[in-house]
């Protein structure tokens, strides 16, 4: 059996200030490290002009990289109407520019992605910003939360995938 | 002075399952109809096939009708936070449509639009659709309650306007 190929992982955090996004390249076992960064609006901005800014910007970054699917986290059900409104316009204008691109896109909860990066959903930030510079091997690279939890969306997503394929291989 | 150009405006009450909309062209006192519809999704579907739906059909109602300017109702902030990023994601979806074809998009509450097309921002259902229905000429034109509220939108945003120009008037 030979290995598989490897796939380009664009990871989306969500969020109407700050967008944080993440490219990997992975196999499921092996992960390399691409490019991350965050896409901020400003809160004297139209909601408008802030999803259209996000919209097309991860337009952009879709045209630059790639990548073959996009994981992006699920916003946390358990926030106040009005914060709700605005993760939902955010991660919907991400979305519809995937959609717009015919790139496949996968949602995953937060707790799935702390699962499948650090082992336990309950685990904090610390631990996962560890992780993904560990799994990465991006030890001292700057960056944001916001584009830490994007790499570790992408991460879940490539650990998913292998999890997949090895459920597939014992029942075929 | 002569009168004003007429525009044609797009109305929009987005929702998640049923998005409503209407075209209509104005001068700000005269109105006529041009078109209403809804854009449908099924609960069976993932979010990101719904969406991507809203997103396509709101592209093409645009290409097809060629509004200069899309009017949408804003989401009511006292619903719960499942029921709010639902609605978000779905608004934002227009939003983004419109915004990548370069039209303006225009924001008003659910209270405008009354205020616009009955007088009252507490009018009910009824006396909205009964106005809507004497004010496009459009007696017995069947259609849902999301395009009726679509076609308040549009209504709203071209009274608005009159609003506006007579100010500017006043002013000058």
């Amino acid at each position: 059996m030979g290995a598989a190929m490897k796939e380009c992982i664009m990871g989306i955090d969500p969020g109407l200030s700050t967008t944080g996004y993440g490219f990997i390249r992975s196999d499921g076992q092996n992960s390399e490290w691409i490019a991350h960064g965050d896409i901020n609006t400003s809160a004297k901005d139209a909601i408008e002009k802030r999803l259209g800014h996000i919209f097309k910007t991860t337009q952009e970054l879709l045209a630059q990289y790639q990548p073959d699917v996009v994981a992006i986290e699920d916003v946390f059900l358990a926030a106040s109407p009005a914060i709700a409104i605005k993760l939902g316009h955010a991660r919907s204008a991400v979305i519809c520019a995937t959609v717009d691109r015919n790139v496949r896109v996968f949602s995953y909860s937060a707790k799935q992605i702390k699962r499948a990066v650090v082992g336990r959903g309950g685990a904090d930030k610390e631990q996962v910003a560890y992780m993904v510079e560990r799994l990465l091997n991006i030890l001292g690279k700057k960056r944001s939360h916001d584009a830490t939890d994007a790499l570790a969306a992408a991460l879940c997503h490539a650990h998913s995938q292998i999890a997949k394929i090895a459920t597939e291989r014992k029942s075929a």
